[in-house]
């Protein structure tokens, strides 16, 4: 199934890509004005789903890496990743046939579209996080086998650096961070390159879907006068964890990564509670009075408590009162491979853990559904 | 004319490469040990004269980057610059021809060597800075105009980052060098590649035969008990500056450089006198009480008062009784264009003048000698 994306899509889509960012994975707003205009100019985006990419595609994931508080005040060109994917396309010796969003959370969701649209290349319903994560290794392409390498780098003078071959995915995170850091903070990237087969078995799909019909949900509930943050919930299979007034946002930037810890003081039902929210780049632990509430890779997500818009690491401050929702994580990020990469350890919390929230992740879900639908139109 | 070097030459080679790394470079010591096992296992290296390299070969100047001081600590495996090689090979498309030494000074003047043993090609009689430098813009290949990319650096693990298309050799130094510390602050890499018709136009020339004959003198004197440090003065058209004793060293590790500073109390005809010298791998100038007294791109030496063996930056300590030689830089090290990149204000002191020492260079003096016995035998 392939459908095109229209502005009304894309609209939804960077609200539900900004709040599946947990916080981090960059502000979505530049990128959808900029696939906005690339629409107008008449290039088209090809959303595909996952089942329909040939087993013999030369799938590659776009997107951008350094920290959000960079993305904010250092404007992209915007087709570094582009830059990116013809250097790793020659060192190929063969052109890609399909992209695919190495996260679908924050502006990355939206980075792999105005490529797709640059170079008129469909992009797979699906991405390696199902949310975000501030290294690259974090991803289930990484995490199930594809290698890192082959990958490129290009900057916003187009200069590229190439890894033709590393020994994995956190000596490119080591390699490919420290470049990005003398790109100036921010670099366009394209890597792994893998067949249609291998992105079926490592790819979390439908995420692209998710991000579309939460924003939507959104959207509509405004439009309504609903409720937007339960709309939200209906849409990803979270819950309210906390409801508060950000008093302290400590932030700091410490090797290309945005550091820190944001305090709420309850208000309504959580007035005399507080919660506590570490985070790196991305919300990773959430802690009610010194309790253990939600716990990375489980997403935690600060929205608007009246319009269930993302408060994202690089705008968060003072005096803001959100809904903080904890949102199960795929399944594929609570497998124990998974979780030696994405839980709590890994972030270097190793006293801490992961007790996974209830519930089924919105683009499970919608996994699910598309099975069962297929299956009663087989029979 | 081509040379095949023996040990013996490779002995007095890596004597004269200590001394023309001026501080820095890194110890010649392992890479001489590495090449003699490879010269005795059969392997040969032979040394060829600018004049004999054809138009169209391919040269490609091959070596090690990194703080010496981590040099010294963190043995190499030898063959990280050929894996470098290789991948700038595959890249291009056509094997190397040449290779050229980037800097004659230090450790970089053997690696050539060992990439030669291993991958039997020839090594040109020249390198692209007559002495060392700290950072990769500052050889003659750049600061004449050949492309510093593509690029290509190799890890101990074999890991490889290649630079295909950067801007300037700055960017590459850079990005390279931030790619060098994620690397454990040791890489081989290779770059540029170039014509041999280019090669003759940029190279320093002769400098692999000066620090051959350096070291030749230097034993020599030690044998017939004459003073070495005087035939080191004649070899390389340099005075002694200073006596002292060393009585002070600050010495730190920054963003991969050893930067700090030496100070020597006078000895001799020098007592009562003190001698600071500012470093960053490098020696870069000395004061003598105060007043400049030599300046880089000029060589500041530190040797054994006795034995003229060199002093580097990342042994010399308090206690040790040097002769600090002052050796006139290459012409081409001299011309307004060089002194932009490798004077005292591309080194952070904009108000050092860079006063010539007197003399000519040692490499100088010998293409001289040649271009006149070559004239004589075509009369």
């Amino acid at each position: 199934m392939t459908r095109e994306l229209d502005e009304a899509t894309l609209e939804a889509l960077a609200i539900g890509a900004g709040i599946l960012g947990t916080g981090g994975g960059g502000n979505p707003y530049y990128g959808k004005l900029y696939v906005r205009r690339l629409l107008r100019e008449g290039r088209r985006v090809r959303i595909v789903a996952p089942e329909d990419v040939p087993d013999e595609a030369l799938v590659v994931s776009v997107g951008g890496m350094g920290a959000p508080t960079i993305g904010i005040e250092r404007i992209h060109r915007g087709d570094e990743p582009l830059v990116a994917l013809r250097a790793l396309e020659r060192h190929l010796g063969r052109p890609a046939t399909h992209l695919v969003p190495g996260e679908i959370g924050g502006a990355n969701a939206l980075r792999p579209l105005a490529v797709a649209a640059l170079a008129d290349l469909p992009v797979v319903d699906g991405d390696g996080m199902g949310r975000a994560f501030p290294e690259l290794q974090m991803d289930t392409f990484a995490i199930y086998g594809v290698p890192a390498t082959p990958a490129a780098l290009a900057d916003i003078y187009h200069n590229v650096v190439l890894f033709p071959a590393l020994r994995d995915a956190v000596t490119l995170e080591r390699y490919a961070r420290a470049v990005t850091v003398q790109m100036g903070g921010a670099a366009g990237f394209a890597f792994p390159a893998m067949s249609g087969a291998e992105l079926r078995r490592v790819v979390i799909p439908y995420t692209v879907t998710l991000a579309v019909e939460l924003g939507a949900a959104i959207l509509d509930a405004r439009r309504r006068h609903a409720d937007p943050v339960a709309a939200a919930l209906a849409v990803t299979g979270g819950s309210v964890l906390f409801r508060g007034k950000i008093v302290d946002v400590e932030r700091r930037l410490a090797a290309g990564f945005a550091r820190g810890v944001v305090r709420l003081e309850g208000i309504g039902e959580d007035r005399g509670s507080e919660l506590r929210i570490d985070f790196q780049n991305e919300n990773l632990i959430a802690r009610r009075d010194r309790e253990v509430v939600a716990v990375v890779p489980d997403l935690i997500c600060l929205v608007d408590q009246e319009t269930a818009e993302p408060v994202t690491t690089e705008v968060v401050r003072y005096g803001l009162r959100v809904a903080v929702l904890g949102i199960p994580a795929p399944a594929m990020l609570r497998t124990p491979e998974a979780l030696a990469v994405v839980g709590p350890a890994a972030f270097g919390y190793p006293d801490v853990e992961y007790r996974p929230l209830p519930g089924i992740y919105g683009g499970d879900r919608i996994a699910a559904q598309r099975a069962a639908s297929s299956e009663r139109n087989r029979s």
